[in-house]
């Protein structure tokens, strides 16, 4: 189909187009820009919530139960689950499809798993691209499902409106959760599992770390769930529509989309430098070779494949 | 103090020296150039371990038992701790400092927290140079301990000789360690705490998916240990030093020594790309703006920032 079939199509939220459209941004496709450069006029307005924590926090459930909540509340939704791709599990997990199932039929709703790893210039580069596209389908909030924490995940907290971190009782003190460097990146916390022992510790000692550490105006609340059951999903929806609200009577909204653009623009000109180095396989071992054989160091063969790119 | 007087007093292994090296690398300083220049010819003995799992597995624990352990074989071993730089924690982490309390006075023992956040290019671009100067001081073994599975842990992963992912009993099952991405990334895999319910089952669950998964010739071992116990702690270390002869014998460890310079030297390619970038705030929000009111689109933008670019 032509592309501009499919931003017809895709703008009218019929979810082949818009599959097909984050195909393309997926591989590259060489029509990307042009795409891109289409739908950018009519995107901005859907609500990214950002969802992240350690293995076996209750992700992919708080995520099931959110898009349940915002669906209830009459909004269309779009999640992206965002896996390290696996050679053991091809991509998308069961443990998700499971879980995601109860929406699979909904017509409101769009799922879709990517790949973490293998992307040139990483989920930076193409993250936001795909926003644009759901952006364009008319999707109201969008939910951005990622693995641990680690780089990607910082680079997810910086692409979404609001960022939820999820944790449990037990999962570890108040020192782990600063030395996994996620006070920082969240907009409201999530103690799920709440109904195991130590959610209230963990909630208060959370709730006394972010006090002691707040910066600006927005102080973000700490919410005990039970995903599995429900409990308290509505109470997180509530604290993220606060926090919605007070992003855009603040300014901090607008201030942040600029910000995210701006991060994708410079996402997208190191992903051309990068291919460029990729296709120069040769020259970067023999600059390899030169630096293990002792004949020159790192940082002269650096300048010098620098020197070989053209902009 | 001049750098020709700090390369020779690293070399002999002076601590405070080497540190003062790896504050020059930290803080990209001038001259880094040529005293990487100078250190590289003598570098390359060092066997590095990577330590990675997430948070609450016992990593730094670990990491203090697995000095120990090498300290008794009479070998010289360098830490460094990669810690996400937090406004709350300032950088190294008390918990980690109590832990590794015991080596502290050993004179053949050097310890490092290193910030992962905040530094141009990240772990990629720094962690090779800072290896280069322990390496240049004489140490046997590296221990590079970081946080969670992320992107910064898979860099890590690259850069270490042998990667250690490390797994509690109870905190996910299989396929969360899939999710996690860490299947791939080990070569030694440590169930620890398994004085723990499910430590067996935790273990055959790995063993079984890495059976499945097998990559070429080397089978990742799966070792239970009780790290603050020290139970497991020699069997561990015996399998890290087959992983090394193994290393050796197959020319892998030549194969992935050229490789991680290689990675190198792309890493610093795209820092210098990075740093140009950086000094264009003004350029990068014009462009954002230009976007944001539907009057461009990133691509365009990209291209012509990269067009800006000096090389």
């Amino acid at each position: 189909m032509d592309s501009q079939s499919l931003i017809a199509q895709a703008r009218s939220g019929q979810p082949r187009a818009i599959a097909r459209l984050i195909s393309r941004i997926e591989n590259d496709a060489p029509d990307l820009p042009q795409i891109m450069g289409q739908l950018s006029a009519t995107a901005g307005s859907a609500h990214v919530i950002g969802v992240t924590g350690s293995p076996g926090v209750g992700k992919s459930t708080t995520t099931a139960a959110l898009v349940g909540a915002y669906r209830a509340r009459g909004a269309k939704v779009g999640v992206l689950a965002v896996d390290p791709s696996s050679p053991f599990s091809g991509g998308a997990l069961l443990g998700d499809r499971v879980r995601m199932q109860q929406h699979a039929t909904d017509d409101q709703v769009f799922i879709r798993s990517m790949a973490s790893r293998g992307h040139l210039g990483g989920l930076a580069a193409t993250t936001p691209q795909v926003l644009r596209v759901l952006d364009a389908a008319g999707f109201d909030v969008v939910v951005i499902e990622t693995v641990g924490v680690g780089q990607s995940e910082i680079e997810i907290a910086a692409t979404a409106d609001t960022s939820l971190v999820l944790l449990a009782p037990g999962m570890g003190d108040g020192i782990q959760a600063a030395k996994a460097g996620i006070l920082e990146i969240g907009d409201v916390f999530v103690v799920n599992k709440a109904d195991r022992d130590g959610a209230d510790s963990t909630a208060r000692e959370i709730r006394h770390m972010l006090e002691l550490g707040v910066r600006g105006q927005w102080l973000p609340p700490v919410i005990k769930t039970v995903a599995s059951t429900g409990v308290g999903i509505d109470e997180l929806v509530d604290a993220i529509e606060s926090h919605r609200q007070w992003l855009h009577d603040s300014g901090e909204r607008q201030a942040r989309r600029l910000r995210r653009i701006g991060d994708e623009i410079i996402a997208l000109t190191l992903t051309g430098v990068r291919k460029q180095l990729a296709t120069m396989p040769a020259e970067v071992l023999a600059a390899a070779q030169r630096v293990l054989d002792g004949m020159s160091d790192p940082y002269a063969e650096a300048a010098a494949l620098a020197a070989k790119l053209t902009t």
